[in-house]
């Protein structure tokens, strides 16, 4: 297997994660979204038409782009997918929570704060801070689900949990002060003492 | 089954057409979401501490939200899911891109200019002009697709369909003109042609 990735990314760690917890031997190739290396007409044509990393490449050469869609591809028939249906549709709606409500405000505040180094025009610190305040809330929800349970779907560590860690436990580097929510910063706790767990600046 | 819904929200719209395909029948809860209806402390604490329809409740008490997951949920072991663990993972794919790519662009458009007919500031017309520009590339991602596809995974139509159908066929309705994109046009035709098709005006 080839990744197509970039170390700081949350949403390559992910997959990065999974593989290595699968025992899955795996090629990383770099590429650097801050100098717009997903954007060439090479890279759209040839590997993601979406001009983005994390793309899974098989030894048959299918490209599979979206992180969510990897771990889920990558976790049928293993430990990390719920066993019944239920279970699958709980993980699935927590990872599709975490690209649209969780994502798109903690990882693009960290993106701006700690990998692009923007400049921090007054419409920039306006929009930062909208999404600061609805990070905070998805964090809410999070906080809300993991008083009463453990993990995020069927009871159990899954690839839900691996979706919402990767950006979660780097909060702080998009600025977020996890201090206010005790059962997120435990859960973070579960996740990083999972067997095969490897951070997220391991290439 | 119960459908907490909103009858102008394509993320609704999904789930009641792939209902209706299904043959099951469902009861819609309407919620005006310009009015903050799932927003209040009850619906947080009783339907979706996210705050968003759609939500799925089954017969036992269930509820499911993210309309996506209720797709994936509602689909396995019927004719709307790819057979294989490539074309699921392929569904998922186009899934994850439509909430991040797509529906924050197209469908955000769309609840500006035709849902909440919000005051058009300055800043207002700004943002809307970026979810526009990103919207039009989402939408030439999708035509890249259905150029050499017929449907976006697995060969046919499947669960990866309706979930791009909802927004894309009510683009107008937030400013975008698809004449620039004959495959997605075609393509749009082929889905409203599936036998049990329902507009999205049906409630």
């Amino acid at each position: 297997m080839i990744l197509h990735d970039f170390l700081s990314s949350g949403n390559g760690y992910k997959v990065r994660l999974l593989l290595t917890q699968l025992g899955i031997p795996f090629e990383r190739i770099e590429y650097d979204i801050t100098t717009g290396e997903t954007r060439t007409p090479e890279y759209l044509e040839t590997v993601n038409a979406n001009g983005r990393i994390p793309v899974l490449e098989s030894e048959e050469g299918v490209l599979l782009p979206e992180s969510n869609a990897i771990l889920f591809y990558l976790a049928e028939g293993t430990r990390f997918m719920p066993e019944n249906r239920l279970g699958r549709a709980r993980a699935l709606q927590w990872m599709f929570f975490e690209q649209y409500t969780h994502e798109p405000n903690i990882a693009v505040a960290r993106a701006w704060l700690h990998v692009f180094d923007v400049a921090m025009t007054e419409k920039r610190r306006s929009a930062l801070e909208t999404r600061q305040k609805l990070g905070y809330e998805a964090l809410g929800v999070m906080e809300d689900h993991l008083k009463a349970n453990d993990f995020f779907a069927a009871g159990r560590y899954s690839i839900a949990d691996i979706s919402l860690y990767a950006y979660t436990h780097v909060a702080d580097e998009g600025g977020f002060d996890l201090a206010g929510f005790p059962s997120v910063r435990a859960w973070l706790e579960r996740v990083s003492s999972q067997p095969g767990y490897i951070p997220i600046t391991q290439s």
